[in-house]
């Protein structure tokens, strides 16, 4: 068994905030399995095979891609952001578990990347200066009321929450029943972040209180990070506001 | 205001782990301010000054690095890991809040870095791979029966949990009760990830069942992350298991 798997991710977009570990590991592989717009930012050489699908197809995206590793190639399975969080890496441990033995003895390696919550906040601030969460709002793969039921516990308990796959077509509705959900726990003047793109020339990035928080913000890409009810505004001449968690709470 | 302060994260300690941005702005700052075992680290020329501070000293560090700033310098305040993830970032803030009007006129960046629960993470598998949080077990600046209260919540909910300061000599007994705390919820066999220095020389690993997990496998740099019941252990013949939480739940 010959071949290896490394899962990467591309960091939120901007090339700046990809990692070194990851732009070598890169350069190593022969074949590329993920996502055609996460391909797409990958400069690759003409010997580097890629094999593009779509973003509902993770599982046989993972099945295919751990099927050219056993074959012998080396193999490259690209997210965005970092690959562990709502992302591909998941897929492919799902696939090994119920895949072939042999799946389990190859050589697989997970690279961290920068996850998009962590890039969002940074342009905000320090929103996730405290304790927080990362939830999907996504019912493809988990019933509409086990996410009411956290987004509520994490809430209560003071958590800062960040928000992925906020909104699709297919689910208008999520995020502002979200929102909903949260007004009855937190003041309407939370802070809540929309952040898309950052660091990107197409970025998009806004600051409004939970009590004016609409889906219009958002889209698949977002990231939407509310505050708990320590979170605070920073309002600067000029600039952007700062907004921050405090480290302490309570004391 | 000609000064600048950008605030940056070094990952988790492995160099290839640091983005191209943050050794960009590493590269053009003139300062640094941060924690000596942070600050030795980087590579610096003998052109820019070293300003190392003790790790408890966070607002204090953050005020004379704004200061610094407010001066017309160009400085670096130095975290590890991401720097909005229980570090500096929110400390910048807290004193920008509370500090001089003139301050809130300077150019501040934060840039994202990779935080330890995603650099544990990647080496276990994918065990952040479905809804997560991260709680810090420090008690310095908030009160043990708010972090048993979020502990109990989140565990309840489904959520894995990251912890970031899990023991320190002045604490030894935080990590056995969360553990303790944590059982009363969760099933004994839920996997239990130590990680520590991941990627460095010195790394430490280790995957044990929540019944069997004791704080000795952890130190104040070690992160801890907590299966939910969900999460599933992946036996390699020759390798270290792979640890991941499904990315459907009850579906």
């Amino acid at each position: 068994m010959t071949g290896k798997l490394v899962v990467v991710g591309t960091g939120p977009g901007n090339p700046g905030q990809t990692t070194p570990e990851t732009l070598a590991a890169i350069a190593a592989a022969e074949m590329f399995f993920g996502y055609g717009p996460y391909l797409d930012r990958l400069d690759l050489r003409p010997d580097q095979k890629r094999m593009a699908s779509d973003n509902r197809e993770e599982i046989d995206r993972a099945r295919a891609a751990l099927n050219a590793a056993a074959g012998g190639a080396s193999v490259c399975v690209v997210s965005g952001g970092d690959p562990g969080v709502f992302a591909m890496a998941a897929a492919i441990c799902e696939a090994v578990e119920t895949g072939p033995e042999t799946w389990r003895r190859l050589d697989i390696a997970v690279l961290p990347g920068v996850t998009a919550m962590l890039a969002v906040a940074a342009r905000a601030g320090a929103p996730l200066g405290h304790d927080f969460c990362a939830i999907s709002l996504s019912d493809n793969l988990k019933p509409w009321d086990v996410i009411e039921r956290r987004l509520r516990a994490v809430a209560d308990a003071g958590l800062v929450t960040a928000l992925y796959n906020p909104v699709s077509k297919a689910r208008p509705w999520q995020l502002p029943t979200a929102f909903k959900i949260l007004r009855e726990i937190l003041p309407v003047t939370t802070p809540v972040i929309f952040g898309r793109a950052i660091g990107r020339p197409d970025e998009r990035f806004a600051v409004v209180p939970l009590g004016e928080a609409e889906h219009q913000h958002a889209d698949m890409a977002t990231c939407v990070i509310i505050g708990s009810a320590e979170t605070r505004v920073i309002e600067r001449p000029g600039r952007d506001p700062l907004v921050y968690s405090p480290r302490g709470v309570g004391v």
